[in-house]
């Protein structure tokens, strides 16, 4: 994000630059998820994934809502975080034969991009406030509900596999 | 990680694989944070990050704990992700010269990071459980508590921040 940072001077473009990066995320998400409910085998990890999709997509049109609702043109920056994690999982994925080893590498791969989700959308949301941008928090606030609430549905999921193999 | 990834065939290839991806992240917030707590003005926000490059150093040495009780070498492999979110803050605290924005990016740079280690440690856990390594486990979990402590710790200091200007 080289170019963007030097335009960083205070609070509000601080904001503007942490929606650009989770706005560039969140598209890469998308564009990922696709191989990874295709080499998903777990029924119910393939099913949470297919709805985090949607979710996804809908994320997406709240951060447009927010660069509009803020004055600002929705567009994306650079997002190495993400990028690493997405390139990390495609690698793993690209060489993992065992069922049970690929699921295993989704399930981790799914929470890092989660985690990332929610730290971001985390600051987001206190930065709005700070910025006395309480309508832009709301709409930030839907989002991270969802994240966490896929995050904990992903825990339960490595929980089950842990508790089939003690069985 | 492309070169490592190649011999990730079992569920322990991938936890020795996660361990490495962790011991390497570990290592880049060690070599970064002193530089946090320079840029740091808010003096709780200093005193906190200088306590976790403590924890950090102490987490280094649980990780070679669980690698020599696993028969592994302690060695890393590079987290393109640990490096973006690091490669990002350092580019942001270059150009931010207002306090209160290099205090803001910090806070959420650290959450950044906490939310990294929270997820692969919390993966990790699940992992070594899955292995019947309850005893990796169980020094990963100490890891893993004081990530959310510090992360706790974060955001009472960013919800401080909102409260001071609504005030």
């Amino acid at each position: 994000m080289g170019l963007f940072s030097k335009s960083i001077k205070t609070l509000d473009d601080l904001f503007v630059h942490t929606l650009q990066d989770i706005y560039y995320a969140e598209q890469q998400i998308a564009k990922n998820l696709p191989t990874m409910v295709q080499k998903a085998t777990d029924p119910q990890l393939k099913q949470g994934l297919q709805k985090h999709l949607t979710e996804t997509q809908n994320q997406i049109r709240r951060l447009e809502q927010v660069f509009q609702m803020h004055g600002q043109p929705a567009k994306g920056t650079t997002c190495a975080a993400m990028d690493g994690i997405l390139d990390e999982a495609s690698d793993i994925l690209g060489v993992a034969n065992d069922n049970d080893v690929k699921d295993a590498a989704i399930i981790s791969a799914a929470q890092a991009v989660e985690h990332y989700e929610i730290t971001r959308y985390g600051t987001l949301i206190a930065f709005a406030r700070e910025l006395g941008r309480q309508d832009c928090a709301a709409v930030l606030q839907q989002t991270l509900d969802e994240e966490y609430a896929t995050d904990k549905r992903l825990t339960e999921l490595a929980e089950s596999r842990v508790n089939r193999k003690a069985a």
